[in-house]
C-alpha cells in the first residue's frame, strides 16, 4: 500500500489545510488536482497551482473537464429540461459528480492508496464526493479531515499560520461558485427563508438595456449554433450565449430545496444560458414531441434530475433514462428565437421541419380534410364512455 | 320527451344561430342558459340577456358559478401548483368543464330532451361539453347544428338575416375568452409557430411602470388576504390581486399544446394572478412540504391538469386525486412575498410557522447539534451501497 | 387510383365475407394477406390458402412474421414482465399490432389504394388496425364492411350462401385465438363478471402429472436456452418451453380489463410459457438489477404494455421506453430454476454472474466488513432527517 | 432526566440481553413493552411475561395493538393491492412499524428518557426502529447495545449466563416473525440465490387435500364477511381466512428484494390469507374502479409499499396517500368467488353492484345501443391522430 493520496484541489481554504494536514501530520504523499468544469478562467488556474506548489505538494495537475462535463451530464439535463423544484438548472450538484468522477480517475492513474476532499458534515458535497469514491475505488480509503474534526474556519486558519502557510482570512460576503452549467451565491440572505439577494450580490452586473433578438439553433435536441455562428462544439455555443445573455440580468434566482441530508436549503444562482436554452428547447419539443413522449421526458428528467443532485449519477438507471432521453432528441430539430431585455427574456416561437403544428394537418380551431365532425363526436363518445358508464352504475336514476 | 332544449348560450354568432335555428327550423322551446365564471361584467350580461330575450327564447338565465368554479376546480389547481407544459394555468379548459356541468344542472331543473352547444368540430370544446353531457344526462339528447352541418361564419350571418336577425358581421382581431383563471387570446400570430403576440394584442395595457411589493398570505393552500387585506372568500382575493398585477404586463405568455383532438395549439393568455399565486403557493410548499410530498404532488398534479384539460374532470379518478391535493395543504400556511415591476415579478421569500428550513434545525452548509459529520459519512456509505456493490459485481478488478 | 385492396383474411367468416363482398359487389381486384404470428400451423395455412383461392381473390399470401413479432414486441414484454393487470402476458393485443403492421406493408409492396379488415364495431381489433394503417398509409382508404353495415352472422352466411360460398355455419364454443404468446379463449362464461372456464374450455388438456424441473438460461434478457438446449432463436425457446409446460395445465386464468372503447372486457387464456418466462426473466432482475432500475421499469412497461393494447405502438414514446429497457437488460443474464407440477409451477431460484445478493457484499440479517453499525445508525439518522423535522415542526411539544 | 428506558422486548435471546446489559451494567429502570401484532398466542405471552419478571424488569406490559395495526396499515395495504416486487404483502416491515408506534407511545406514557431495541446493525428493523423513536421522541435517547457492541450470539449467552440468566443456546433451524399479515421463514436456503424452502420449513403443514369454494364479501374495500359470516371487524375475517386457507399450502413463496441498507434479501414467507384478499380485491377493483383510478393506485401503492418497507411510516406523504386510496374505494364493494385446492387457489369471479362490467352497458365484442361503429371509426380516426401525423411529419412520402 503506497502512502499516495490524491486529495480534490480548489486553491481555497479547505483544500489547503487538507493539503498541509495530509502532507505534514499525516506523512502522505500528497498529489493534488483541481478540476475545471468551466468555471476557472487561466490566470484562477495558475493562481491555484501556485498556491498548490508552495504548499509542497508531489505533484499537481489541473484538468479540464468542460466537454465530458458536457457530454456526461449537461446533454441530458437538455434534453430533459432540468429545472429541479420548477427553478434550479442544477449548475452546482451536476459539476460536483463529474469532479469526483475526475478525481477518482486520477486516483486509478496515479495508483493511490488515498483519495481527500475537503467538505465539511454540513452540506451535499461531501455526500457526493464519498459516494463517487466508493463505487470507483473500491479499497481505496477516503479521508476528509474538515469533517472528522469538526473544523472552524478559525481553526484551520490557526493551524496553517503554525505551518507558515499564509492564507486570506475574510470571509467573503457572498460565496461563489461556477461553472459551464452556472454560477451559485450563498450569503446571508440565503439563510433566511425570506430575504431576497441584492442586486450586488450577483456576480455579472446588469449592464445591458436595449433589446436582443437570439436565435438559437438545436439538432437532435442540443444547441449547435446561436445568431446563424455555428460552434464546433455545444459547450462553445453555451459560453457564447452566456456571454451575451448574464449582463441582461435574466436567468437569477433563488432555489430552495431539499439537501441530500434532509434539510431544506436555499442558494442563488444566475444561469442565463442555462435557463433560456432549457425554456428554448422545451419550447421547440413541444412542438416536434408527441404528448406521451413529453408526458414520459417529465417523469424521467424530474427524477435523474434529483438522483443527479443527490450523487447517484452511478446507479445504473441514469444510464437506461439517458438511452430513453437520447433516442427522444430525433426530432428535437429547428430554431428558436428569443428576447432579450433587461430582466426578462422571451421565448417568441419555434421554426421546424419537424413541427407537429404544420397547419398541413389542421389548424386548432379551423375545420380541416382530415376528420370530421362526426370523427369527433364518436370520439367524444367512445372516449368518455368509461366515465359515463361509470356514473351510470353508481348513480342510477331514481 | 319534451320539446325543451337547454342552450348554452353566450350571445356570440354561434349560439344566436343555435337559438334561431333550434327554435325557428327544428321548433324547439329553447332555454337559453349563460354561465359566467367570473369573466362577464355585469353591462356584458345584461347585453347577452337583451339579444336572447330578443331572439324569443322560452326562457334566460345567467348563472354566476364563480364561486362554485373556484371550489371545485381552481382551488386544486392552486394546491397542484398546476401550469401546463410548465407554462399555462388552463384558464380555458377549466372554465368550460365547469360550464358544462352548470348546463347539465340545467337541463335537469327544467326537465329538457335535448341540449345544445355551439362548439364548431374543430377545437376541444365540443369534447368537453359532449363528455360532461354524456355522463350527467343519459338520455338526453346533444345537439351541435354548427358542428353537424360544418357551417362557415357567413353561412350562419345570412342565415340569422334571413329570420331578421342582425349580428355584427366583423371578426374581432383577436378572440378573447375571459374568466376567474385567467384571458386566453387567439390571433393570427397564435396560427403560426414562429410569431408572438404584438403589445396591442393584449387585453389589459401595461401601465405600471413603478415598483410594488406585495404579501399573500396563504392557509392551508388556500389565498386569504392579501397585503394585509383578508377576504370572505379566495374568489375576491384572486380578483383583488388581478387588478392589481395585471397591469404590470406580467403573467402573459404563449401556450403551446396538445389539444384533445391530437394536433398541436398555440393560444395566448395574459393571467398574472393565476401565475403569480401558483408560483408564489409552490415557493411555499417548497418550504413547508416533504421531499415526497412535493415529488407526488408533482406527479398527481400534471396528470389532473391534463385530465381536466381533456375534458375528463368527472372521472372519479380526479376525486381521488382531489382527497390526496387536499390532505397534502394540512401545513401549507404562511406568507409570502412578491415584488411586482413591469414585465416582471420575483417571488421573493416566505415566512411561515411550518417552515421546514427553520434554523432550529441546523441550516445548510453549517453544521448542527442534530448529527454529525460521522453519522453523514455512514449515511453515505449505505446510500451508496446498493450502486458501489452493482459496480463491484459487474466491473470487477483486473 | 388502382382498384387494388388488400384484405387481413384469416379464412373465417368475416373476412370471407369482405372477400366476397369487395370483390363481387364493389369490384375491387383482391389481394389477401394472411399474417402467422405463430399460431397457425402448416396445415391450417393450407386449408386457409385453399379457401382463399376459391373465392377467386386476385392473389393470396402467408407470412409468417413470428420473428419480427419476437423482435418487434415479445422481446419488449419480456423486459418489461409485462402482465396487464397483473396478469395478463397480452397475448392477442401484441399480436394484433404486428399484423397490422404486416398488412400495411403488404398494401406498400402491392400498391394498393384500399385496405380492409373484417373487424366488428364491438372491439379492440378495429383500433388498433385503423390506427396502424392510418399512420402508416396515408392516402389509402379503410374499408370495414362489417362494421359499417353492422351484420349478423346470420346476414354473413346468408350473402355468402347467395354466391354459392358455404360456410361452417356452426358457431364454435369457444373462441381460440392463437399466437406465440398465448391463446385467448371466449366463451359464454367471459361474458359474465363470474363465472369462470370449465376445465374443457382450455385448448390444450392437462395431461402431466408428475414433477419437472427446467433450467432456463438468459442472456440479456433473452430466452437463450432451455435444460442446457441452446436455441438459434429465442422464438425456438418459447415454443419448446410453452410444449413442455402447458401440459402441466398452468399459465391459465381469466384477464378483466378495460377495451379501449371503455367498457370492460374478461378474456380467458392459457399461456404456459409467456407466464413463467416472465415471472422467471423478473426473478432474475430483483437479483441483478437495482432498487430503481426495477422501479422505473414497472413504470415505463405498465404503461408500454397498455399503450400497446390501445393500438398505439406506433407513437415514438414506444421506441423511446424500447431503448431504455433494452439498456436495463445488460446484466440481466444467468439461470432461472424451475419447478412444474400439475397446475403450478415454482420459480425456484436463480445462478448469475450479476447476482447483487452475491454473499460477498454481505448476507441480509449478518455483519459484514463493508458497513458497521454505526454507518446504519448515521444512515438512519440523516434518512430520517426530513421527516423528524416535518414533525417537531408541526408538533411541538406542548 | 429519569432512568427509564423502554425496552421493546420480545423474549427472545437479543431482548433478553438488552434487559439484563441496561440494569445490571447500565443501571437503568427498565420498562418492557411486548408489541403484540397478531402472531403471539396467549401462551407465549405468559412465557414472555414471565421470562421479562424473572429478569427483574421494572414493568412489563404487552399491548395488543392489532387491530390499530389493521386500521393505520394492512387496510391500505389491501387498499392498494400491495405485493412487494409482485409477491410479498410485507408481513414483516409493515408490523415493525405499528410496534415501534407503540413503542414510542409506551415512552411518552412512562416519560422514559430511554429507549431500546435489540436489533443487530445488519438488517433493515434498526433502521425503521430508530426513524419512527427519532421522529416521535425528540431528546429521548435511542439505545442499541447489540448494534453498538457488535455481539455475538454466543457472547450474549455467555454474558447472560454470567448474570444467572439461562436461554436456549440452540438456534433455531428456521427462524419465524408471525403477525397478522403473515409469517416469515429464515433458513439456510433463504441465504442463498437458488435453493428453495424445504416443505418443513414452512410453519403451517398442508393437511387439506380436498377442493374449498368461498366466497369473500367486501364493503369499500374491507373484508367483512367470508361465506356469509359477518365479522365484527376486518381483523376476524382475515384471521377466519388464514385458518381456512394456509392448510391448503397457499400463499407461500419466497421475496427476494431491496433492503433498506442496499443490499439484496431474500424470505420466505407463508401469508395465504393476505395473498387472497390482495388478489380477490384486486379482481373487484378490475371490474368496479375506472382504467385511471387502476392506474394512480398501482403507482402510488407500489411507492407506499417501498416507503413503508423502508420505515419512512411517518412521512406525510403516507397520510396524503392513503387519503387517495380511501376515497377510491367508495365503490369496491362486492362477492368474490375463490376456490381452494391443494398448493392452488383460484379467484374465479365476482359479483357487484358496482361492477362496470354491466351487460346493461354493452358486452365486449357484442354491438350495442350506446355507440355504433362508425363512433368507433371516428373515435379511431382522432386517438390516432397524433401519431399519425408525426409519421406524415417525419417520414414524408419521397
Amino acid at each position: 500500500m503506497s502512502n499516495k493520496v490524491v486529495l480534490a484541489y480548489s486553491g481555497g481554504l479547505d483544500t489547503t489545510y487538507c493539503a498541509v494536514y495530509l502532507s505534514k501530520v499525516k506523512h502522505l504523499e500528497i498529489h493534488a488536482l483541481t478540476v475545471n468544469t468551466g468555471g476557472f478562467s487561466k490566470e484562477e488556474i495558475d493562481q491555484i497551482a501556485a498556491r498548490a506548489k508552495s504548499l509542497g505538494v508531489a505533484s499537481f495537475e489541473c484538468v479540464d473537464v468542460t466537454k465530458e462535463y458536457y457530454e456526461s451530464c449537461i446533454k441530458y439535463l437538455i434534453f430533459g429540461n432540468v429545472l429541479k423544484n420548477a427553478t434550479y438548472p442544477l449548475s452546482v450538484s451536476a459539476e460536483r459528480m463529474v469532479q469526483a468522477i475526475a478525481v477518482a480517475n486520477h486516483v486509478k492513474k496515479t495508483g493511490a492508496s488515498f483519495v481527500a476532499h475537503g467538505s465539511t458534515g454540513a452540506g451535499n458535497d461531501q455526500v457526493r464526493f464519498d459516494m463517487v469514491f466508493q463505487s470507483m475505488l473500491p479499497g481505496v480509503e477516503i479521508l476528509t479531515p474538515i469533517r472528522d474534526m469538526r473544523l472552524s474556519r478559525e481553526e484551520e486558519i490557526a493551524f496553517l499560520a503554525e505551518y507558515g502557510v499564509k492564507i486570506n482570512a475574510e470571509k467573503a460576503k457572498y460565496s461563489i461558485n461556477k461553472g459551464l452549467w452556472g454560477t451559485s451565491v450563498g450569503g446571508k440572505e440565503t439563510l433566511t427563508s425570506k430575504d431576497y439577494l441584492p442586486e450586488d450580490a450577483w456576480p455579472t452586473p446588469m449592464t445591458e438595456t436595449g433589446v436582443r433578438q437570439l436565435v438559437l439553433e438545436f439538432e437532435k435536441g442540443e444547441l449547435r449554433a446561436v445568431d446563424g455562428k455555428r460552434f464546433a462544439n455545444p459547450v462553445e455555443a453555451i459560453q457564447h450565449l452566456q456571454a451575451i445573455a448574464q449582463p441582461f440580468g435574466v436567468g437569477r434566482d433563488i432555489h430552495v430545496g431539499d439537501t441530500i441530508i434532509g434539510i431544506k436549503g436555499r442558494v442563488g444562482f444566475e444561469a442565463a444560458a442555462p435557463v433560456i436554452i432549457i425554456k428554448a428547447h422545451h419550447l421547440l419539443e413541444k412542438h416536434t414531441l408527441t404528448k406521451w413522449q413529453l408526458y414520459w421526458k417529465d417523469q424521467l428528467s424530474s427524477w435523474y434530475g434529483n438522483w443527479l443532485h443527490e450523487g447517484q449519477m452511478l446507479d445504473p438507471t441514469m444510464r437506461n433514462i439517458e438511452k430513453f432521453l437520447e433516442d427522444s432528441q430525433e426530432t428535437v430539430s429547428g430554431k428558436v428565437f428569443v428576447t432579450l431585455q433587461p430582466y426578462r427574456y422571451t421565448i417568441t416561437g419555434i421554426e421546424s421541419a419537424h413541427d407537429l403544428m404544420s397547419s398541413k394537418f389542421g389548424s386548432y380551431g379551423e375545420m380541416n380534410k382530415g376528420w370530421s365532425g362526426d370523427d369527433v363526436k364518436g370520439f367524444a363518445k367512445i372516449f368518455g364512455n368509461q366515465t359515463s358508464i361509470f356514473h351510470k352504475v353508481n348513480e342510477p336514476a331514481k
